[in-house]
């Protein structure tokens, strides 16, 4: 464990069930590949408070309007997620076929079919094979476990490892803790969160202010990650706060909501990484830090352009701190700034400052490109506003995986 | 020769050359690699009318600077250009050096300084090597040809190909040609024009006139092309007029200019094709055609959403017509629409209407995908406004050019 002594943060082990009262399973029942994971229940034992954010994109899964009906009328307390197929594009039938994975979760885990979210994840334009859905809910219902039992799994495409973070902090004497389970790997270009991310929390929260927690995180954390650009119609996180901590119910009023909102954030922000290197293909973690920024949006649509750049994460791949790609992206950001105001790092060492190349050894910046996390700061020179953006190497393990995904 | 009967468009041979009285040389003098050509030579030998646009990323190389100069102050008739070295991110020194291109272009073609404009294309953040580009512009100047003699060959950089196109209109009972020889293959995403495009044409033109025809062909060609999705500090699209054909000078008024204004789009449009067409690592032309759209700003951001896409990219690729990805592309183009009623087709076969997948042979729509040329067409149920874009597939040896170009 960790402790980050400036906020009180402490790291733990575990995801989505590491705060009290959460259990979860995930079940094989074919709709991935033979021998996958790919049916996930998560339930908290007691009523929840619960808030969601939704991609933006124009073209919404079946899950999507599902779920949103119930989040907005009222609150969930569990999730129904498959992977291998989003029932995305899937017109009247995958709506029914949505409301139908809704319905069966409900009568297996005793609850109304308005406490249950449903999220799918995979490939678009296919119907869901729902006997074999059917069959995995009942399985996963009567083994739920507080250690997960394989939901982590059960949400995964391409992504090539599981995602968890969790955090515990203290909230009026009480312990509380704060965890989540995430998936994402391909399609990754959040304008909302891009990927499925479960949270939940064991601390009282009402449900504005818990919504608030969810969006500011999702903003600073998986709305700073880009793996290729694009943005899928299928994802969302959800936040579900069940106060088995026994703390005085937070409202963004409280003064404990900072640390809450922080904790929220830890969480979001361990699993945005995660997720970034994770990425489709990925051999690095690239973190792009604008600092120096005269506002935060400036400096997130700064470092997201840079980290989005196809051509400077093919640079990565190559080991090539080529920084005129950094520079370059930036100026195409939407965002206006001095270039001859402008200085640029790769890791620790400087490239560029006054309008032109700092004379550095090419060997020693290219150096800082070989590890696993690859760090490029920017620093204008307006404000001291700073943001940061995650996403990954381009590489031909990209373009294999891509090129073949479906068949 | 093909004749275009409709509008009375008749397609030539050759580049920039091609209208009357311009000449060019491409010359080798040692700024790209051994043995290419990289400094070039275009003059008029006439006076000029003259229209430039350039690309709108904030981060602009010298040459831009010099040159958007003398074209608002002016008219230029004579162009100097190389490759290798993009002479962008250079500081005071590279303004001075990108002013000593053009004085060197003037003296040896006996014209004033603010006669000619400048473009450099290559690396950025390297000095130019002075001496080398003086030795190539005097030798270029003495050898200078109706044929080009390599000048389409000098601006290349990872391009495979030159690109040129000519076409032939009749206008006041005087033949007029229009011609052009571009360059560009990665960093493409015109927001502007993202290339380097040396349009000529021995019609006469009034200046605003000449500016109206390139300002909208750029935006209906070169801004339409997406290789990337990275804007180049660097690039721009030189029209140069210089009457050789006797017709009466044209006006944006004019009876004629209409035919003027096709003749110009029909030669971008070649050679914006040709741009995409020769993508870095691309084995395939993609064109997007979106129709039955509300407007044309509409339809085009959502073409070239679609055809900027990674993962639609790496499943043409792959010859997997993936049709969620292109669905998905659109949805998060920012532009507003109705998914049901959208259809979708990959060359004739329609895989996609009313909210859901339409049945259709899977190996069918994939094998649209194999040729060199690859249509994806997608109609909308709104008004009957159409665009097109166009780009490439994404493929390993982009990857391997991108992650090796400057090394």
């Amino acid at each position: 464990m960790n402790k980050d002594t400036t906020i009180g943060i402490i790291t733990l082990p575990g995801g989505a069930t590491a705060p009290d009262g959460f259990v979860a399973c995930g079940v094989e029942c074919g709709v991935r590949d033979l021998g996958e994971r790919d049916l996930g229940l998560l339930f908290s034992e007691r009523g929840c408070a619960s808030a969601a954010v939704f991609t933006r994109n124009v073209v919404q899964g079946a899950p999507l309007v599902v779920t949103r009906k119930v989040i907005e009328g009222g609150d969930v307390r569990a999730v129904v997620a498959n992977s291998g197929i989003a029932n995305a594009a899937t017109g009247q039938r995958g709506l029914e076929d949505a409301r139908e994975m809704q319905a069966l979760t409900a009568e297996a885990l005793g609850m109304g079919a308005v406490e249950v979210a449903v999220a799918s994840t995979g490939v678009i334009g296919e119907h869901l094979p729902m006997e074999r859905i059917s069959s995995g809910i009942e399985r996963a219902a009567a083994d739920m476990s507080r250690d997960g039992g394989g939901f982590a799994e059960a949400i995964l495409t391409t992504d090539t490892r599981v995602k968890e973070a969790a955090v515990r902090v203290e909230i009026g004497g009480k312990a509380v803790t704060v965890g989540g389970t995430a998936k994402g790997s391909g399609m990754i270009h959040p304008n909302m969160g891009t990927m499925l991310a479960f949270l939940t929390t064991d601390a009282a929260v009402e449900k504005g202010c818990l919504q608030r927690a969810l969006s500011d995180a999702t903003d600073r954390t998986f709305n700073r990650v880009t793996v290729d650009g694009d943005t899928s119609p299928s994802d969302m996180a959800i936040l579900l706060a069940n106060g088995a901590a026994g703390n005085e119910p937070l409202t963004a009023g409280s003064a404990k909501y900072p640390v809450f909102a922080e904790a929220v954030e830890s969480v979001t922000r361990g699993l945005a990484k995660e997720i970034a290197r994770d990425g489709e293909g990925a051999t690095r973690l690239v973190e792009v830090v604008v600092d120096g920024a005269a506002d935060e949006a400036s400096a997130a649509a700064l470092a997201k352009s840079v980290v989005g750049s196809n051509l400077v994460k093919a640079a990565v791949f190559g080991e090539d701190a080529n920084w005129g790609r950094v520079l370059t992206a930036m100026g195409y950001s939407g965002v206006d700034f001095d270039p001859d105001g402008v200085e640029l790092w790769f890791g620790p060492v400087k490239v560029f400052e006054n309008g032109e190349p700092r004379e550095h050894e090419e060997a020693e910046a290219n150096a800082t490109l070989a590890a696993g996390e690859v760090r490029i700061t920017v620093r204008l020179g307006e404000e001291d506003v700073s943001a940061v953006a995650w996403g990954c190497d381009l590489t031909y393990e990209y373009v294999r995986i891509n090129g073949s995904y479906r068949t």
